[in-house]
């Protein structure tokens, strides 16, 4: 087999065999396929497509270039959630003690992030001592006792991904339904759950900017999934504005303490609610009405809560100390009217400019900056109140650049948070 | 300005400007772009095209990429000829006597060639004693005296086309007509001539497989010229089947003596007169017919052969001894009938496999071997009659593969040689 062939017959818009993908990703992962020609196949990819075949093909093959993990020893069913990653989102947190309030393991391995603000391992270490490595006996141990665990992702997990994931970052091809549904799913098949929710954020502050593209997605994702057997929905959510007020690590957690005391923001709530019914109806098989219940009643009687502390405890994290930035910068709005959008794209760059986020994987972060809203779409702002606060440690950015996330203008729009949910 | 903003620009299908050319390939030249995204945009360019504009840019940055070559030290006018290439096409052997009888200049720059037979380059130094390397006052000294040098291509002239054509041989990205137009155009714009006529191979034994791929590649190839005031014609001719009977170096030289002294193959003489005649009469501004019969006559005569012999000489050639092999394999045909076809690329692989090509750009080429047909396409072939010669050095090919580039039938067909005059 010849890699020139393979990459021209995807050139051609063919489908490629499963032995020609298997050539393909064994030969990247052991260094016979070169980076440049893996990146024009996979350029070739983005602008040919892929069969659903193929993309389970390639699924198959990059689950198989590593590790798997064997959830048979934690006792009760496992479910999992899965973000496309929105400026924000720090649903995985509060909703990790719901569901195990409810009566599921959670078994979670969780990636860092590149751009914007971190990913939940990042947001997770701002709590003061917070552990994000256990080895494989310690973790299902504590599944075992207190319901979840939440740990970095081993990189003997999917070393297919991590190598082209890093390549598509700096080759201008990872807007690719086949490419991004392939790196999801291998990962969560490779963790082992077998009931799984994701989160597909739709909007100029995410990868899916249409709702087609994110339905596109979603299906093959729950392809993927059921030729693993796998329960898998996905949750179509609005990603125009930030979700919630704060955006960057610490802020992130604190919020997330508020909302499992019951003082959270509508929106979070909404999509927290939303995804851990889901999460509750599938792993316990029962309605969706019993499931809504059942979460709202552990979140209203603290039992979630209660869950939440055990769990960050036993990572040896102490909730009393998340990292905050001390320095806080009140932004006052120049003029008076509705908050008709927020542009969760630019925030995010904001956030990252502060230092929240990473440009490089080598870079460190900052956790305890980035930017609390004061007002949310379909707020009214009177001239000289407060719209933002930013949290600031050693990178500034400009008033105006806050400002110009903001759009105020005359009308009262209210924002749909859920699309749709496709199973 | 960010590599990845333009390859995700081209991706989708848009325009890039001249500084984002510029910034890509002077980038490419000096390492910071990198082969893997290089070869991204590469392939984002074979999928989504490039406009007219796009071109001519890319290939003005081409050019200035390296040295351009002055021929105004030159007295008359330089004319130039190119092949797209294709299986036994020996024509700028024979053209640049005939041409230059007529009166005209050639300096010519040619290559070496990946797979099939060799460049011209290759064919000349199957020549015992064969220069192909001249100082720049050396090669414009012998232009004047004797009205035309051949020698290799130098390696600072369009250096940004050298690296990117061996990158694109290694990544499936070299069917791209943009691409080709500009690597072609800028090597012979940068040699300097004013006049160029291209033969523009189609079938299966060419870059360009269909007529109208190939017009395409012609008008882009024009439209390049014209912006450098250069006068371009392109002569579009059948690749389907090899040109003439010999396919390798040294036999397709003594195929051209044979041309020269006026026993030539009809094929190879009608595609030589068509070329020299649109060369002469765009590069004496005369008409159509009136270059024809000069073109005719300096054959005839033998003034074309007494040219040729001076050049050779004058680079250091012997042409008493050219480099052919001794072992000669007679292969015989299994059957009566007409030949309705010979297979170009077959026979192009085939001597490839027995050394008159090269796989790798390091390999080294046999001169002596090859392949002489000696049935055309219309001849019949009684059963056991010979059909080919085959000539070995070291490597030896099967009697049945041979035989497999012909289609023996009942019908007695012809080919067209020349499609279409594209000006």
């Amino acid at each position: 087999m010849e890699i020139i062939e393979i990459i021209t017959k995807k050139k051609d818009g063919q489908e490629l065999s499963y032995d020609e993908l298997k050539f393909v990703i064994d030969g990247y992962v052991n260094g016979n396929v070169k980076d440049y020609q893996m990146s024009a196949l996979l350029m070739a990819i983005v602008c040919n497509g892929m069969t659903e075949e193929e993309t389970i093909n390639l699924t198959k093959i990059m689950i198989a270039s590593g590790d798997t993990i064997n959830l048979e020893e934690i006792h009760g069913t496992v479910v999992d959630k899965h973000s496309t990653g929105g400026i924000g989102d720090k649903t995985t947190i509060i909703l990790v003690p719901i569901v195990v309030a409810c009566g599921l393991k959670v078994a979670k391995m969780s990636g860092r992030a590149l751009g914007y603000t971190g990913g939940t391992i990042d947001k997770l270490e701002s709590i003061d001592g917070y552990q994000t490595e256990l080895s494989k006996e310690d973790f299902i141990k504590q599944v075992n006792e207190i319901g979840c665990a939440v740990i970095s992702q081993s990189g003997t997990l999917v070393p297919a991904d991590k190598k082209l994931y890093a390549l598509r970052d700096a080759t201008g091809t990872t807007q690719s339904i086949p490419l991004i549904a392939s790196s999801i799913m291998s990962k969560k098949i490779a963790s082992g759950a077998s009931t799984i929710v994701i989160d597909v954020k739709v909007g100029n502050g995410a990868f899916m900017k249409t709702i087609e593209d994110a339905k596109a997605l979603a299906r093959t994702m729950i392809a993927i999934g059921e030729s693993y057997k796998r329960k898998v929905i996905c949750v179509l959510s609005n990603m125009e504005a930030p979700l919630g007020y704060a955006v960057g690590n610490g802020l992130e957690v604190r919020e997330c303490i508020d909302c499992l005391k019951g003082n959270g923001p509508k929106d979070v709530m909404e999509l927290v609610i939303t995804l851990a019914t889901y999460m509750v109806s599938m792993g316990k098989n029962i309605s969706i009405d019993e499931a809504k219940k059942e979460v709202e009643k552990v979140i209203e009687d603290g039992t979630a809560y209660e869950v939440f502390t055990k769990w960050i405890k036993a990572q040896h994290g102490d909730i009393e100390k998340i990292k905050i930035s001390e320095r806080c910068i009140s932004i006052k709005s120049k003029e008076s009217g509705f908050i008709e959008a927020i542009d969760a794209f630019k925030i995010g760059e904001l956030s990252e400019q502060l230092g929240a986020g990473r440009v490089v994987k080598e870079d460190n972060i900052e956790y305890g900056v980035g930017i609390v809203l004061s007002k949310k779409v379909g707020d009214f702002v009177l001239e000289n109140e407060e719209i933002a606060k930013v949290y600031i440690e050693n990178k500034d950015i400009k008033v105006d650049d806050v400002l110009d996330c903001f759009k105020i203008g005359e009308h009262a729009y209210s924002q749909k948070l859920i699309h749709e949910i496709i199973k």
